[in-house]
């Protein structure tokens, strides 16, 4: 039960990141569009750091919850009298959200100077969050779970490494966040599948059919966040069009 | 023999579109050289539709036809008498198809403010292709034949993705080209290999020296295909000499 | 001693195609440095094509001498006595010499419109030499080996693919010449190790450290590369500040 | 013991070279922003030469302890009484060296015309230390240390392969200078892990969750390079602001 609360908490900070991500791209190319002589604004830079606030109070929560759920490690990282290393699954997800909050600390003091470090930050926070999923080697289904997880966001810290050089690309913006919709929802399947809600003792992990189902099932998710993304797009820009493109200034993304 | 059949039809699929695009491609590029000046016209708009109808059609045709065959899972996915899932490999390919369909009708409805998802589409569309093969390891040379398949499938994966980002490049097309007149002959050698329509019971899997010789083979179809390809250009340019640059209106493509 | 003889012609093939392109690039990068306006000349197009027909008419020996040599298939791929493929070594040799054969053919005939599949032959005959040596598993050594090879011609196919975007790329040339370099001399290596021309049994298959003292030695073929280009470019780069920039129309590269 | 020197010397020697590169190039990118018409001037030449004599001369260093520490192979490379190679480790890592040492006097000699080998050799130098790297294969634990080290010089290779296209870029630079800080801190974990100063036996080899605790042990290595990038950068930047843009020429880097 503890470990589907915890997947499902992870699930839902990448979905909500994803979704906003899905609104506010496509808003920001649509106006971007319409007005091409306009720089970006006071209002963008705004937003911008309020999600990295955002980022950061989250992340900090989510390093809370790991590390003080009552079967956490308490930021123990060695214990004497067991001679090993408590809990190290919860101190990995501690350190992807030690860089998630890394990350939006610099989101919100990135002024000019420090906006290299920045990009950098995003691309690295995607790498380490990879690297941390390397050597899952618990169970044959487990791992092929957090082998597909791995590949998601291999694909997202690979949009990132572009976005370096190709900044405001709005290709990438959407595919980076495919990606973070995609990584969401597929923790949620993580959690269903290793420890239900309902309390049962997960799938069978040496069935090869559960292998190929979930391959397939990956797929799908992969086809929902795109048809997420496709009905966001289509939603925003019925609002620009709507609105007018110089509409309010209250979502000057 | 519903095996080599189903092997057949994915052969043929692919290699239609490889025979078209590889009129389609060179026929466009000359007569961009030739009128420099001239936009991507009406005419180009409607061929690009029509091509993403065709698409469709031939993937709901590939839907119907790997649910409804008399062995096929006939929509279902779970069996519950069997208590397993009802010939994941259908639904594999059903995936495929389905993607292929999502990215037929973005191609149809695709209007300019659609035009990113529709690039999007088509590499995602592959990447969920490579994707759904990477776990067959049912026998050795069924594996090693659809390992080969994937990296055709990779090949033209990376050109999906540099496309995004390089439009129209005459060269990319020609190797995604390439890409699909490969898997096109693949599929049919899959076939004959795995499941010959002469009723024999397929190829030694544990010989060694056949997989030394499919690996050879797949270089042969390569050369194939890339024999096909100059053969096609050198038609098409042919073609554009004859007529002259300003031909015909009826193939604006 | 036939299969060093095999490996020596390679090496000697790959070796000799690496000092002729380390001596043709600097020369026409100094050059061109030298009268920026003046266009690919005449001389240039006609060193191309005398190029393209060595390649083709060393590939054509090449040819001839892995199929008709004594212990050769003679062109025959299947022999029905022994119900099995005849020595597919030579066969993967041949289909590599083939590929050049091919790659040297369009060099000769490539006028401007022919001019991508020229590149694109480039690439993928690189690509199919990579692919014929994927799956070589008869010894531990010879696979070592043989994937240190892989790893070579796979740095000169990533050129290849780059070239195809970045025409005339000093870097990107001298890359691709250092690998040339690199597996000629491997080829001989190889011939060293695993058939010795003094008729020796060859190394020790099983002896660890023979593969790490091998690892090493592909580094200092690395650096022997890399200093027979440095040379050749210094040396060039001398006879052109000898002769002037507008020197004997003899070596128009 | 020996060890333990060996890999503190190895990692103090990238650490300098990452904490060098980590005041240098902000400096310079400030620099240049500041009079963006200025080319790089003659100091910054001298400079570039100076760290190519720095490196050479650490790199000669290394060869020297290497190959004559007492227990060293003493530049012999086969011991014909034990018929075997000696210390073929200490032999990889004089090979690096040697590549530093390379690379050094190419970047002290590099005048205009050399200045394309300076680039490769700079990819070069990486790739072949990745590539000394790739088989170890001693114990589980080692392996493991030594992938992860791979990784940071991938990533580091890569770095200076996109270098060689886009020139001076200050993102590139810092991603560079974040890797060999990693590589440095790293080589010294390897030596606490492997064979601690104070004399133990080294780490469990076969623990699995002492693999865990590395993997995120190296994540933190990255966090920790980048805050000293960070701090780095920012008081490079407040002694540019401190001291104006023109400030003193003993600093033109």
């Amino acid at each position: 039960m503890g470990h589907f609360l915890g997947s499902a908490l992870r699930g839902t900070f990448f979905v909500l990141f994803g979704l906003w991500w899905s609104v506010r791209y496509p808003l920001r190319y649509l106006r971007r569009k319409g007005n091409a002589e306009s720089q970006p604004s006071y209002g963008a830079q705004r937003v911008e750091a309020f999600e990295g606030a955002v980022k950061a109070f989250f992340a900090l929560a989510g390093i809370l919850v790991e590390q003080f759920v009552p079967a956490g490690p308490h930021l123990q990282l060695y214990s004497p009298e067991a001679h090993g290393w408590t809990d190290l699954t919860r101190w990995h997800y501690t350190t992807i959200y030690l860089f998630f909050l890394l990350s939006g600390i610099v989101d919100v003091v990135s002024h000019s100077p420090l906006k290299l470090i920045h990009f950098s930050c995003r691309f690295l926070l995607l790498a380490g969050l990879l690297f941390c999923f390397c050597d899952y080697s618990d169970a044959a289904l487990d791992h092929h779970l957090h082998s597909l997880l791995a590949m998601a966001i291999f694909a997202g810290a690979l949009c990132a490494l572009l976005e370096v050089f190709l900044r405001d690309h709005i290709i990438l913006e959407i595919f980076r966040t495919s990606s973070f919709l995609l990584q969401g929802s597929w923790f949620w399947q993580i959690g269903f599948v290793l420890s239900p809600p309902w309390g049962g003792p997960g799938w069978d992990q040496t069935d090869r059919s559960n292998f190929a189902f979930l391959t397939m099932c990956f797929c799908w998710h992969y086809a929902g966040a795109l048809a997420v993304l496709a009905a966001n797009s289509a939603a925003s820009r019925w609002y620009v069009g709507e609105r007018g493109v110089v509409g309010g200034s209250q979502c000057h993304t």
